[in-house]
């Protein structure tokens, strides 16, 4: 028959069977492509991690820089793909990448193209106060990338340095917003001006921000003021006197106990709004806004349902309060919607949604013009972002948009699930509560206790995957979005090994 | 007698004279040599500045980004060494520089390597969540740049992302290090760590920081309740309780009024000593740390003698009271030294020194280790600094040192500052209380009030010079350490131009 052909009919069948072909390519591994040398298996070379190496340049480094949370120093030369190498050259396969920072994995082509462009180099070289005298090119540079990248109903965008400075900079979005409408068309009083350079009402908000216990939401004081994870985060600190609301405490199968979490929830919500109505809701004492996380991450990935979250939308609605959603974790494609949010399918979106992490750049987007104050130099600093931290969430999201690597983490999470169900199953005490299912790879599970997690962790590491705690006694994943099958495969039968042990 | 002359006597001469030729060229101007096009005078094209694409550019930015407070839309590809080009193609000699930050000048060629080379790559696309996974060269970086850096007596720092990150960092380790010693080595109580996730005393500090009259220390909301420039900056946000005290306002020619800016200075010492045995000495209501700016820039450009700042520290010492200075914009070169407070001869060095602006890289340098906090994760965050913004910090400082900018800043400072003089004794009006005498480039001077100020700025800007106000009616020069007497020619005519028509 091939001999029959036509030319023109070969070519059609050759080209057709190459797109085929590469589109099962594509399908198959976008990792493969970005990373044809990415190691196949961890590959270990020093008997502890870290090795002597690591440890070496970890105590020089010591004697100058507060480095003593140090799990190893990596040789980030040597990293690729979902491999990080270590200063012994150790390569393990990294699930907590940066605290959940890394997208794409080390040293990924397209970001290294960016990183080398003349766009890079002016933005780095003549680092711009960008609300003063912003580059040409900023528009486009947000328009391609972070705005493109914006939530559904989110148009807006104000850029900082750090999750912190994105929630604290939102913070102060919703208290100028809400005393804006207090104030209505009257200007700032004799007293409000003088009063607010001794830091005293009614110049200086007595409004707060209130958060929910397990939340994180940064260190700097005004997010720290709304961070409930830790206490050694907090201690010593002044805090301001913000009220907290209490957060679902989901029990796990969720289908076991759909009933009993329902109930939960709609108690948080009652004292919720419970907490509204009672001290927080008669200027100037009102609540300006709440923060809330998707998935609690730092605390413990902790879960709520839509009904939780549509809940709180609702209630906020209700008084008038303005809804933070941090995204600084979350965010970027790891849930296996671009913004964890949009799980929710809430009726009304959220006033502010803030990022970091996976984007580098960080910041919050919003819709309604009127959470940018009246008055110029309110919401202002020297940088107001970082150009070139925004050419690298550009390109972050682009790719992430040409691979498709949104859908592609949900479907890796949904078989990283299934599998670490079957973990659960065959070792009950050692994945207790897992949790995260059809939540992409940000998946997480409880330990027995907090010395069986951290000594997980530790045997992990010593097998050659790389993996982070949370809360006192989780484990969360954290991988990149080009973590494949193959990648899932290798983790879980670590994780299996590790459990045989602890 | 040139024919007379061996060949090794001639290579000798030849040597000999390249060396004076290329010593006179280093002498002249390194401007000339990173910046052989540098315009020779600024360049105008469009009748007024902004210019009609600056206005479309902006105009199309502000609908997603809040740039009400933008001056121009900067062309950075076409910006180089003292001048800014805008979108239109005017090119205006630049003393502003992104509010005191471009340490060299515009695309200068020792940076664009910096931003080229590999080192950058890896910081860029592999960013790490430093305290955890630091990278191999870390130290290297550290050791040649910001610590190479530091100021006489200090030798660790603590990395961070902005010159408020630096301040409210810094502020953390003055409370966690008062708290230790008032704790000793008790360990935290169960009250402090039940309080504390409730943002009460006593796990949550009731110390504070003291800060002074018109001073400015950032905008998040640690820092901005330390911050006490323009109300502007305060309103509607949530302060700390914490005290401030007066910085001296002192009179001017210094020469003149020497007697009476003692006794002011004295007089401020005297309340600063007061409000410390009042109100704030008593554990734990006590003062942490006082911060202090070696000029108060955002507050008018205020300067204070060694007299006042050897007081400020003698009685900090006395009171066990840590002092923090803040050189987020006299650091780094423009004052004549490399940090302003050098010009103070401390008996003691401060406890801690923040930086950030010309560095791009931000945080604050100490030497008592006890600085840093007992336990890990207390002083913590994801990213814990920047590598790419250490590379740019290295690459600056090394720049500095091999062409000796600090002392080529502090002669042409004092060009400049002569030629102002002269100015002034024509236009008394025009430039009032000139200051900054033997202090660099850091000069500034009031106008007559607001509105001639504010014309002042906007006239100079038309005629080609881009330059900076702060305070009320104060404008201030913050010119590059390439900044020369033919630039500072420029400026003189400009400014006596302006004078001329204010």
């Amino acid at each position: 028959m091939l001999r029959l052909r036509t030319a023109q009919s070969f070519r059609q069948n050759a080209a057709s069977n190459l797109k085929i072909r590469l589109n099962s390519i594509r399908l198959a591994s976008v990792a493969a492509q970005y990373y044809p040398n990415e190691p196949t298996k961890p590959e270990l070379v020093t008997e502890t991690i870290p090795g002597p190496k690591s440890q070496q340049l970890n105590e020089e480094l010591g004697r100058k820089f507060d480095n003593r949370a140090t799990y190893f120093v990596a040789d980030y030369v040597n990293s690729l793909g979902n491999y990080i190498s270590d200063a012994d050259g150790n390569k393990l396969l990294d699930v907590y990448c940066q605290i959940s920072s890394i997208a794409l994995g080390y040293n990924n082509p397209a970001l290294i193209k960016a990183a080398k462009s003349d766009e890079m180099t002016y933005a780095l070289i003549d680092r711009p106060a960008l609300a003063c005298f912003p580059s040409t090119d900023y528009k486009e540079i947000l328009d391609e990338g972070i705005l493109a990248a914006a939530p559904p109903g989110m148009d807006r965008v104000w850029t900082s340095l750090s999750g912190s400075d994105a929630n604290e900079t939102a913070y102060k979005a919703a208290f100028m917003y809400q005393h804006a409408k207090l104030r209505g068309s009257m200007d700032f009083t004799g007293d409000e001006l003088t009063s607010v350079m001794d830091n005293k009402a009614p110049g200086a908000s007595q409004m707060s921000i209130l958060s929910f216990e397990k939340g994180f939401h940064g260190r700097l004081f005004g997010s720290l003021s709304t961070t409930r994870s830790k206490a050694i985060h907090k201690l010593d600190i002044p805090a301001f006197p913000w009220p907290q609301a209490p957060f679902p405490k989901l029990k796990y199968p969720l289908e076991e106990f759909e009933e009993e979490n329902h109930l939960e929830e709609k108690r948080c919500l009652e004292e919720f709004e419970a907490i509204i109505e009672k001290d927080h809701h008669t200027p100037p004492h009102g609540i300006a806004a709440i923060i809330v996380e998707p998935v609690q991450a730092e605390g413990g990935d902790n879960h709520a349902t839509s009904f939780f979250f549509q809940g709180l939308r609702d209630i906020t609605l209700k008084h008038d309060i303005l809804m933070i959603v941090d995204e600084v974790q979350t965010g970027v494609g790891a849930s296996g919607k671009l913004w964890a949010h949009e799980h929710w399918n809430l009726t009304t979106p959220p006033d502010m949604v803030t990022f970091s992490k996976k984007f580098q750049a960080a910041g919050f987007y919003y819709s309604n013009p009127d959470l940018q104050p009246k008055q110029a130099y309110r919401q202002f600093n020297t940088w107001c972002g970082d150009p070139s931290k925004a050419i690298i969430a550009k390109t972050i999201y682009k790719e992430i948009v040409k691979h498709d690597l949104v859908n592609k983490t949900a479907e890796v999470g949904d078989y990283l699930f299934q599998n670490l169900k079957q973990l659960a199953a065959k070792y009950p005490l050692n994945f207790r509560n897992l949790r995260g299912e059809n939540f992409g790879t940000f998946i997480a599970w409880d330990c027995n206790d907090v010395g069986a997690r951290n000594e997980t962790l530790l045997k992990c590491r010593a097998k050659g995957v790389n993996i982070g705690g949370c809360g006192d006694i989780a484990i969360r994943l954290r991988p990149t979005l080009t973590f494949e099958k193959k990648h899932a495969d290798i983790l879980v039968q670590v994780l299996e090994d590790v459990a045989k042990e602890v």
